[in-house]
This record gives C-alpha cells, sequence and structure tokens, in this order.
C-alpha cells in the first residue's frame, strides 16, 4: 500500500515551525507495516488541491495535516470534498463536541467556530480530545483519506486513539518484520557501531540504522523476532549498563519506573538546568509518587538559603564547581529527606565563562542514603538549550545507574 | 520566482530523522525576497526522478538535498543531468579537493570516493568545506538548479558561502514585501481572527495568517512596510493588551526582558507545572539577571517546609485551591526578596482528579511588592504535557501583565 503524507501550513513553508509530523507518522506506521513513500509541504490555502489531486493519482492511503481550523484559510475539509465529489453536512455531532469543549472551558463560542462542523458526507469523524476541529476519516474503494489537524499536541493523541486502529484493520495482514530500539545513553554513535555494528550485521537479513540525538544513540534493527532477539544480546554483552533502555522509553521514565519499583524517593537541586530536570521527570505520568522537590536555586544566595551551601564554599571554589555541586546535593538531600538528591551547576552560556570554566562546563553530583555523594564534570560546549539538555541528560543517567545500588 | 524544495533521504522518511533543511532554506531565503512554494521528500534512489521532473514543470528555482554520496543509492547527480540533457564529466577540479580532504585526514580513498567527481558538463561546482561531496549549480535560460549535500554541518555553509551569492544575482533586488508576527495569548485563534480578521485583509495587497498553538496564536501579515504598519495599528487598537509581542518572542523571552528592563528580580513556586515555568525562564539567555530561585513544591510537606504553606491550609482547602497558590506565591515572594512570584498549583492528570477539582484544574497566583496576590483558576483538561504548557502560559501571562505596574 502505498502512503503518502500531505502538511499544510504557511509557517512551515516560512520556516516558522519545523515539521514534526513526519517523523511520528513514520515511527507509528513502521509497525504496522507501512511506510511513507512521498511527504509534500504546501502553503495554508488552496495549494493543497494541487499536492491532494496528485496524491489520489498514486496513493492509497493519505494524511492531510492542517487547514482544519475556523479561519478563512482552512479549506482542507472543503477541498478534500469536492476533490472526491461528496456534499458538506454539518454534523450534529462534532457541533455538541465543540459546544460542550468550550462551554468547559467558559468560553463564549462564535459562529466562525461553528465551520468546524462541516464535514464531507459519509465522513468518519475523529474526536479530538485536545482541541476543538476534528479529524476526518474519508474511504472510498482504493483509498484512505486522513484529514488530522495541524497542532501535534492535537494530531498525536488522535492518530494513536482514532487513525491507528483504523489502519490496523487495513494494513498488510501482520508485518513479519517488526523493529526494536535500543537506547544507549553517555556514548557517541560512532563507538556505540564500533562495539555492536559487525557483530549485529553478521545476522542475515537484519537492517540496522543508528539514531544519534544530542547525549544518546538508538540502535535500531528492523528483523524478524529470532534476529531482534538475537541482535538484543549482542547489545547487552556488549554495551552493559551503558543501555537506558530496551525500548525508546525516554530516561525520565526509566528513571520515575525504577524508583517507584523500589518505593524511593527523589528531589533535585538545579543551578544551571534552571528546572529542567524537576520538568523532565514531572513530565512522567505518576512521578508525584516519587518526586518530592525541587529546588532552582539559581542565584548564588538561593544556594545558601534553601540549601545551605555555606556562602564561603560558593566563594573559594565558584558556584561552578565540584564541592559546590555536591553540597548542593547534600543539602537538597536533608532538607527533603528523600533517598536519592541530583543537583547541576554550569555555565549554560552565551556568557559567563572564564578560561578555567569555559562556557559549557557543568558539574552533576547525586546524593543517596548511606553512600559517598557522587559528582562528575561534564564540558558541553554548545547552544543553551542543547547545554540544560545535555546536563538533564547527564543527571539522570547518573541517577539511573545508582539506583539498583 | 517560484521556488520548491526536493529533500531526498530515506531516513526522514522512516522518521529517524526530522528534516531541518526547509526550515533554514525558508529563513535565509525571505530577506532576499524568495519564498518556498512548495517542498517535497523522497527516499534515496531513483523516487527523485518524478519529484524533480515534476517541479522542473513548475519552478524556477530548485533546491534538491542529498544523494551526492558515494554510494549507490546516491543518483542525484545522474538523475538531475538525464532530465537536463546533459552529458556527465570527471572533474579534475573536484577530484583534487577530495583527494587533499582524504589526505589531509590520512584516510585512503576508494574507488567508490570518485564517483562525486562526476558533474554536469557546464555545471558550477559549489565547494565543500565540510565533506567530501560537492554542490552543484545548473542553470538554464528558465530554471537555477542547486544540487547540494544532505548533511546540515555540510548543507548550511555551503548555502551561505556559495548559494546566497548567486540567488542575490537573480533574486528581485530588493524584497518590497517583508513579514511581521504579533503573538497573541490569551483567547483563541477564531476569536483574534473576528477581531482583527476584516479590517486587515481591507488592507490592499496584504497577505494574513494565523498560526495557532496551545495557550497563544501568531498573526502574521506579508506586506510593504506601510501595510504592515497599519495592520500593526489595527492589532494594537483590537487587541490591547493581549498583544504579548509584537514580533515573535515568546511570553518568557518577553517576560525576562522586561523584568531586566525594570531591574525586578522573580522567584517562582510551582506544584503542578513541575518546574517548567523556571525552566522557560532559565532558558533565555541573560535570565540570571532577574530570576532568583525556583520552588518546585510537589509533595505538600515540601508545601509547608520550603514555602511556608500553613498545613491545615493545606488540610482544609486542599493542595490545589486557590487559597495554597496564593499562599504559595507569598511564601516564595519571602523566602527569596523577589519582586514578583509566580505560583501554580493543579491537577495535571491523568490520575488525581475529583468531581469538584477534575484533570485540568489549576490555581495561578502573582505575589508582587506592596500589591494584593492575584489568583487566577484555569481549567485545561487535556494530556499531562499540554496541561503543563498551558499552566506555564497562563502563569507567564498573568506576570507579563503585571511587570508594568
Amino acid at each position: 500500500m502505498r502512503v503518502e503524507v500531505i502538511n499544510t501550513g504557511t509557517e512551515i513553508l516560512l520556516g516558522n515551525v519545523v515539521n514534526s509530523h513526519l517523523a511520528f507518522f513514520a515511527k507509528e506506521l513502521f509497525p504496522i507495516g507501512l511506510r511513507i513513500e512521498r511527504q509534500v509541504t504546501v502553503p495554508d490555502g488552496t495549494a493543497i488541491r494541487d499536492a491532494l489531486s496528485e496524491a489520489l493519482e498514486r496513493a492509497e492511503v493519505i494524511f492531510v495535516t492542517g487547514g482544519l481550523g475556523p479561519t478563512t484559510d482552512d479549506v482542507t475539509r472543503e477541498i478534500s470534498a469536492e476533490l472526491l465529489d461528496l456534499p458538506m453536512h454539518e454534523s450534529a455531532e462534532v457541533l455538541q463536541a465543540i459546544a460542550e469543549r468550550f462551554a468547559r472551558r467558559g468560553i463564549v463560542m462564535t459562529e466562525r467556530v461553528k465551520r468546524q462542523a462541516q464535514v464531507p458526507v459519509g465522513a468518519t469523524v475523529l474526536a479530538n480530545a485536545c482541541g476543538t476541529a476534528p479529524g476526518l476519516y474519508l474511504k472510498t474503494d482504493a483509498l484512505h483519506l486522513f484529514l488530522l489537524p495541524g497542532p501535534p499536541r492535537e494530531l498525536k493523541p488522535m492518530f494513536r486513539e482514532s487513525v491507528l486502529p483504523i489502519l490496523k484493520t487495513i494494513a498488510p495482514q501482520k508485518p513479519t518484520f517488526a523493529c526494536r530500539s535500543f537506547r544507549v545513553v553517555g556514548i557517541g554513535e560512532s563507538n556505540v557501531e564500533a562495539l555492536v555494528g559487525e557483530e549485529i550485521l553478521a545476522i542475515e537479513g537484519i537492517e540496522l540504522g543508528y539514531c544519534a540525538r544530542p547525549g544518546e544513540v538508538d540502535v535500531r534493527c528492523i528483523g524478524t523476532p529470532e534476529m531482534l532477539d538475537r541482535a538484543e544480546r549482542i547489545v547487552l554483552s556488549k554495551l552493559g549498563d551503558q543501555i537506558a533502555a530496551l525500548d525508546e522509553s525516554s530516561l525520565e521514565e526509566t528513571v520515575v519506573r525504577e524508583l517507584t519499583a523500589r518505593g524511593k524517593k527523589l528531589a533535585v537541586a538545579e543551578s544551571c538546568t534552571g528546572g529542567f530536570v524537576a520538568h523532565r521527570i514531572t513530565n512522567v505520568p505518576g512521578a508525584s509518587a516519587v518526586f518530592l522537590a525541587g529546588f532552582v536555586t539559581y542565584a548564588d544566595e538561593a544556594k545558601t538559603r534553601e540549601l545551605g551551601v555555606p556562602a564561603d564554599l560558593i566563594a573559594q571554589h565558584g558556584a561552578v564547581s565540584a564541592e559546590v555541586a555536591r553540597a548542593m546535593a547534600a543539602g537538597a538531600m536533608e532538607k527533603s529527606d528523600a533517598h536519592f538528591a541530583l543537583s547541576t551547576t554550569g555555565i549554560a552560556g552565551p556568557d559567563g565563562g572564564t578560561e578555567a570554566k569555559p562556557v559549557g562546563t557543568v558539574f552533576i553530583a547525586l546524593a543517596s542514603r548511606g553512600n559517598d555523594v557522587q559528582v562528575q564534570q561534564h564540558k558541553f560546549p554548545t547552544d543553551r538549550e542543547n547545554f540544560k539538555w545535555l546536563a538533564s541528560q547527564a543527571a539522570l543517567d547518573l541517577l539511573r545507574r545508582s539506583i539498583a545500588w
């Protein structure tokens, strides 16, 4: 089955937004045996007509994103209906869902919003749990056309809850090949390849790929379950505890799961990561069972007042030092009565670096009950957001490796 | 001049890599008066033939990325030459550059690598400072075709050093149209359009679009400076302090800028947002000048211990209440000696909701010196990450509106 994706959005073509839909679709489709053959981006408005009519000539499954909103440049519904020769009608069901959504939020519904209740006759409405515009599924003998909202926060849950179940009924029976990813943290892509590449490729028929992101590498294998089991054994024996997950779980998910399983509590004391470690942990549903408190002690006085870091320790070694990282972790542990306390202190930049401690320098400490405080130094000379990401990766990975103690 | 982009790369269609080229091109092209009308992604290999021959029928400027490497599925050079009816020859200049690069790195050059020295006759070679495959510029009467390497690290410097100078000679000398975005927070897209849409569209020749994300809407106008000034006056008079920025500044950037300008300091006390407000603020370079401390008081005891929220206040009203939000903000203010202190307490879900306080309920408070604590209640019944985002938007927007007091 040929699959194509059409993304509408002037903001994508102006470079104001990066198109993240394609990767999302691809990752969701592969496990059910579907691969995307072509993706097109067109501006808002009528440019979708040409793109969609071309795709209709080639593809059996088409996903269109965007253009379902209430404004005048949202024309995906109308043009799709026109090309498939379907009349439009107002869906009472959709109108009610929109009205209820507005009522729940205590907002007055404008006339304009009602446009979103116009649907092509025969379309299946896909509920939007996170917004007003519903998705639509249009089916003909040879075609499955999905019209989906542009905002990723609306599209993703809709795709998983409504689109995937439909696709599973039409996709190739059972894909004989599966995809398994192993998430590796703390070593680079070329080292990962040097350790496992040749041995995995010796498994006949396996497809091997790497996906490197800052601070982590996914080793991706595609093959039969038997091939994948062999690859997993190789990965486990060669990479050991560099493997953060035998799937694509994030470090924060792994950490929350492991802490929950052991009934352990966590606190964090952040300087340079500025709340990002706490944010990542509290993104995980159920984090409240393990996460007690975070201290974002950005200013030196806050480190002293909130965490009891002696002012003369800061004066002597600087706020960015192994000693202060150690004292922050110990202070957070004592204040919160947690089992583990993580701390970060560093120089995110762009300013604030010195010759001895350039931008990118970071110290990470982990206090754990009954053990000495561990301290690590890293250098991540990069931009500010990437620095925060890499520092949070290093901190969470230090915790991950220590939880099992 | 119609501009199109063709990205080749199976890894993009498998979702292993997000296509960042498009946004890069768009941002580089707009200032010289060029806009991308269409972008297509196709797999490695011969799929580029159809995409390129279609683009040749429509566009005057075409950028192709990828497929210039040494392996057998790198066929961009050959297919471009074939479609333009140009013979290939080995370029001594390119071969020498590749040989020198290998020699510098002390690597033996394989036969395979020499494929990259094959260029269509008449092509202008674009030097690759960061890799082996050169870019190519093919020009006919009505067409400017640029073949560029896939890796962003090679493409970006080549684009700036070699492609832009060529484009400047062929692009409309001085772009008469500029783009201006107004960021609106706190009201939805359809209400924004109802307030300003008709009046802006009455400006002859202006292009108007909206880009809605959860909790904010960009009103994007494209036109001459005079048109944009008129649009700005309309936006200002109709949307007033709903406008968070007269450009694409994020709320956190606006807040840090305004606090810095006034020499005011900020603290935050977060429960449900779990560090995300602090994270957003500390993403802004220079945040350390205004941000003193964050308290991520996730557990009830942390609210009492760190912020002095009376335990019986929590027992009486619940941790998610206007009273506790107020006490958290006041406590953070007192503890940190800031001018402003923001607090959040709510139910992010998926669990923890009650009939009286369902998942999505959030209270936000702002303490500011010399004023009463302000408290707002919102309902954001959505998934966990979206909830945190919307709650942080509401909190930062409350702060933004109050800074000028």
